[in-house]
């Protein structure tokens, strides 16, 4: 945690007190259960005295009473009581008291703060003063109903959200970009676009992607497919579920359990759908005897993989229950590693390239390696661990990525580099990723033979470049706000006939585009040319052409921009412009 | 059963009788089970007396003693025996007295046959002379543990299997047949040219395919989607699980329930594996309201779909648990049905001819309709049914389809027309499909506005060109022994240079072929360039190019054929050749 963060966590903690204490002065009977800060802010769930109800003017009334208790200025005072003490001053806070039967017969002592003369049971920390909380910089954003402790056998209370920064600016600009994410939605773009659905038949977090969907989908992976061709990367075919025995086998089935789909047929046999490929595709690669002549082996698949998120955790896009992994296993030698590697990050590099994502100062990779201080924890016979996490630092660095090398964040059985985004939003999204992996391959007995006909065990790398393509298109619809660049846009051109007469034209440009592959329709002149402007602004399309006399008199075309910019060029230049986009994916 | 057919069962029903007398001869201890007629002759279980052997010798013994009770002739008789009777008739033999107690207290008359002297319980029918048989058309085949009844907790009988014909020409034609089926089998030709694998940790039926396999596929699939692409067809994604009301709404749980594979996590929602995509596909069209003006839809996609074969049953690529299928489905009004039903047809038409499947007399079209007998078990509102009937009948008809009306095969919700190709081996393979539906647009409400304003519901039509993937390509393995098309052909061209010095040319050759999507491989001189040749032949690579000082100096290039053939030409010729062959399917 960095000091700023540090301090920021405090001003919100100690809002959070001010906030109860300002509920408790319009409804001193009310309950008070706990108040954490949060991301963006802090929020404090009560249970209101029957009689009173909280709406938004309380909301507004609170408010103001906070603000005030601020001007007014305060120093939080810790104290530390007896688990008795505790128990006689909260006697009427029946939740307050569940959470100090916690502390019986412990050792850890039980603190309070003392905040304005209001006091709470509180482990800290806080500001030193109200001098360090800016007044103007927080605003209580929203109510919502939640259960105590989550439980929804428990009885159900009010939650009152804040968001809370150092500056009024900063929340100026949190609350625009709050804004603008509102507008940016993938689920509100997705739908106008008409790229995915969900239906209350087929359940939540399974979606569903229509003609556009898919397309943009297909659009991506070909996009993909098209680059890695050039590495050596061969698709294959898995089925979605095994015999558990797989996960057995690879060591998965004690860390994922949890969130795995069970499959039950008629035999006894143990079925799961599978949460991840890289086991099925061991056995591809157990398929024949292997030599070191064939290695590198690169298998890359684009499929479904399926986890049992929690109902109440799925989210559009972005969390979903059936995931779309563009995953990809390559099996090679120690030496082979370096190339192998480097070659992925050429891979990520050109994919994102071509989304305008890989800008200086917009990315960062992370390099995990193992905790200095429990080296036993890690596969690091021989050294292959050490020597692995200095390769991947040296690509690193040759390849002048911006990295940070984070000590104890590798997996026991292999270091990684994962590549972080930033979208328009200034937001973080974890895509590209590529993960060494020296178990596995010993767990299924993986062999090839060397040059001196010795068995070897390969070494088996992970990599994603798009991730999960569910929550990569939720991050891209709202990167781009759903002005997807041309090369990615479902459609690229709506034509437009200004009437009846200009339709016989309009498809003779329709045809022309089409013979390059160029995704356009005519929106006949079934309804006023100023509507059909803007149902194409609205499906935001990259061009509208618009044409009428003058157009079909010279063979030219006028393109209407999304941005609003107006073209007026020949036929044959517009083909040629949105030809070199597509192929410039710009 | 056709006449002819009928014969053939009696023959071999009474050949099985002699079976069981030319075994009693050896063993008169042997205790008999059943010996019913099959698909290709006969076969009877027995359980041999505990001292007694029953090896390749026996068989033979047994077969030589079944020509000579057939040499010196007999005529079956019937007689009808009381329960009481038979008991005392059987009362050595278990298995008879077990058959027996079924009738115990029944209407039914108990029946024997007398056999050249031997009297087996049996129900017949049988030839009425031995002159009927012909004592060379039969043959044991095989020996084969079987358990009585079927249930693994019974004994386990001897089986012993034959084949038996009406001919010794169709004997010879059957085993010639066989013979030839041996040599294609897919499971020998797919691990042989390293197309697919099965993995134990993963389970029975669920193949993983490899990357030449999944090239495999991945062509076929393109092959249909640049036709479909023409017209109109869209692809869409689904997940592959689904919540249970959506097959409990469209009507397929009471008859799909028993295969399913039911899906389960930690909430308490009944999920299921998808067996089939239509429902999935109605969610797509319901996400939006729809205009006849959109109207027809077409929603495509080739997507695996999970059926709980029992693990007896899976049989290599041909019965498999994951089934890829090349799904589609139409949406569309009535008025539609046979523009629509026409250009699926002409999809169907134009892959099949591609892959040389689409001869005269090599295929025919099922059209299966109502049981005129039983109107009123369909779905014929308005005489819908009836007029789709006929407009099948008419596409039918004006195609030039050799088509068979089937009354009482069509399905209560729609008639349909089914592909029926035989391969070189003459079997028969039902492939692509056209099925009309009724229910189901109704069953999940969906509707779309007419010119009128009103709401109607549309007509379904859900069709498959290849149907499943995994089993039309155990059938393209089979029908061309692996030698595919050069289109199909995962590797087109294995370039062999004689010696080292030959190598750069062998590389140049490369290039020249890459350039043009070629997909080809050089086999480097690290073996005798005979054993080169074969591993490529044995491969099955349409054209083995060797590249010796001849070649080089010309630039030229000599391609040996999988069947022997050999060409010289110019390095240009050859690669026009293949490109041609591979535009035209060839």
């Amino acid at each position: 945690m960095t000091e700023a963060k540090d301090n920021l966590y405090k001003i919100r903690h100690t809002l959070a007190h001010v906030l109860a204490k300002a509920v408790l002065e319009i409804d001193p009977g009310a309950k008070l259960a706990i108040g954490p800060p949060v991301d963006d802010g802090f929020y404090y769930d009560f249970n209101f005295s029957d009689s009173f109800k909280f709406g938004a003017a309380e909301l507004k009334n609170v408010q103001k009473r906070m603000r005030k208790i601020v001007q007014k200025g305060f120093e939080p005072k810790l104290a530390e009581v007896t688990y008795e003490q505790a128990k006689e001053m909260f006697a009427d806070q029946p939740y307050k008291l569940e959470l100090i039967e916690e502390f019986k017969g412990g050792n850890a002592p039980i603190t309070t703060y003392e905040i304005a003369g209001f006091t709470d049971l509180c482990e800290g920390p806080h500001v030193s003063s109200s001098d360090e909380i800016d007044q103007r910089a927080f605003k209580l954003s929203k109510i919502a109903g939640a259960y105590w402790r989550g439980d929804e056998k428990n009885t159900m209370l009010t939650r009152i959200y804040a968001y809370a920064f150092k500056t009024p600016q900063e929340l100026e600009e949190y609350l625009e970009m709050l804004e603008e994410a509102k507008k940016r939605d993938h689920r509100k773009i997705g739908q106008e676009m008409d790229l995915f659905t969900f239906s209350e038949f087929v359940g939540g977090g399974l979606p569903m992607f229509t003609p556009r969907g898919t397309l943009m989908r297909d659009l991506i992976v070909e996009s993909i497919e098209e680059i890695q061709k050039q590495y050596g990367w061969q698709k294959v075919t898995i089925p979605h579920i095994t015999k558990s025995d797989l996960y057995k086998t690879s060591g998965h089935w004690d860390q994922y359990k949890e969130d795995l789909f069970f499959v039950k047929g008629k035999s006894d046999t143990e079925f799961v759908m599978k949460p991840m490929n890289c086991p099925h595709h061991t056995q591809i690669f157990a398929s024949s005897p292997r030599s070191y002549r064939e290695l590198p082996i690169r298998y890359t698949e684009t499929t479904m993989v399926y986890r049992d998120e929690q109902a109440g955790e799925l989210l559009g896009l972005s969390r979903v229950r059936s995931i779309t992994q563009d995953d990809g296993h390559a099996f090679c030698t120690e030496e082979q590693i370096e190339q192998e590697v480097r070659n992925i990050i050429h891979i990520i590099k050109e994919f994102y390239t071509g989304l305008g994502l890989l800008n200086e100062g917009e990315y960062w990779v992370s390099l995990s390696a193992m905790d200095p201080d429990n080296p036993d924890k890690y596969m690091n016979e021989g050294g292959i661990f050490t020597r692995a996490e200095g390769i991947l630092e040296e690509i690193a660095k040759s390849e002048n990525l911006p990295y940070k090398r984070i000590e104890g964040e590798a997996a026991f059985y292999g270091p990684k580099l994962d590549f972080q985004f930033k979208d328009a939003l200034g937001r973080e999204w974890q895509l590209g990723t590529v993960q060494l992996d020296f178990s596995q391959p010993k767990r299924f007995k993986l062999e090839y033979t060397d040059k001196d006909g010795t068995r070897k065990t390969p070494v088996m790398i992970h990599r994603a470049i798009a991730g999960s393509l569910e929550r990569f298109m939720s991050l891209i619809i709202e990167h781009f706000g759903g002005n997807f660049p041309t090369w990615l846009a479902p459609e690229q051109v709506r034509i437009v006939p200004v009437a009846d007469a200009h339709s016989e034209y309009a498809h003779r440009v329709l045809a022309g585009l089409q013979e390059f592959n160029i995704r356009a329709s005519v929106h006949e002149a079934t309804d006023s040319l100023g509507k059909r402007i803007r149902s194409a602004k609205k499906a935001k399309v990259p061009y509208t052409l618009v044409l009428g006399d003058k157009e079909q008199e010279s063979g030219s075309v006028t393109a209407e921009l999304r941005e609003g910019d107006k073209l007026e060029l020949s036929l044959n230049d517009f083909v040629e412009k949105v030809v070199q986009e597509v192929k410039g994916k710009a």
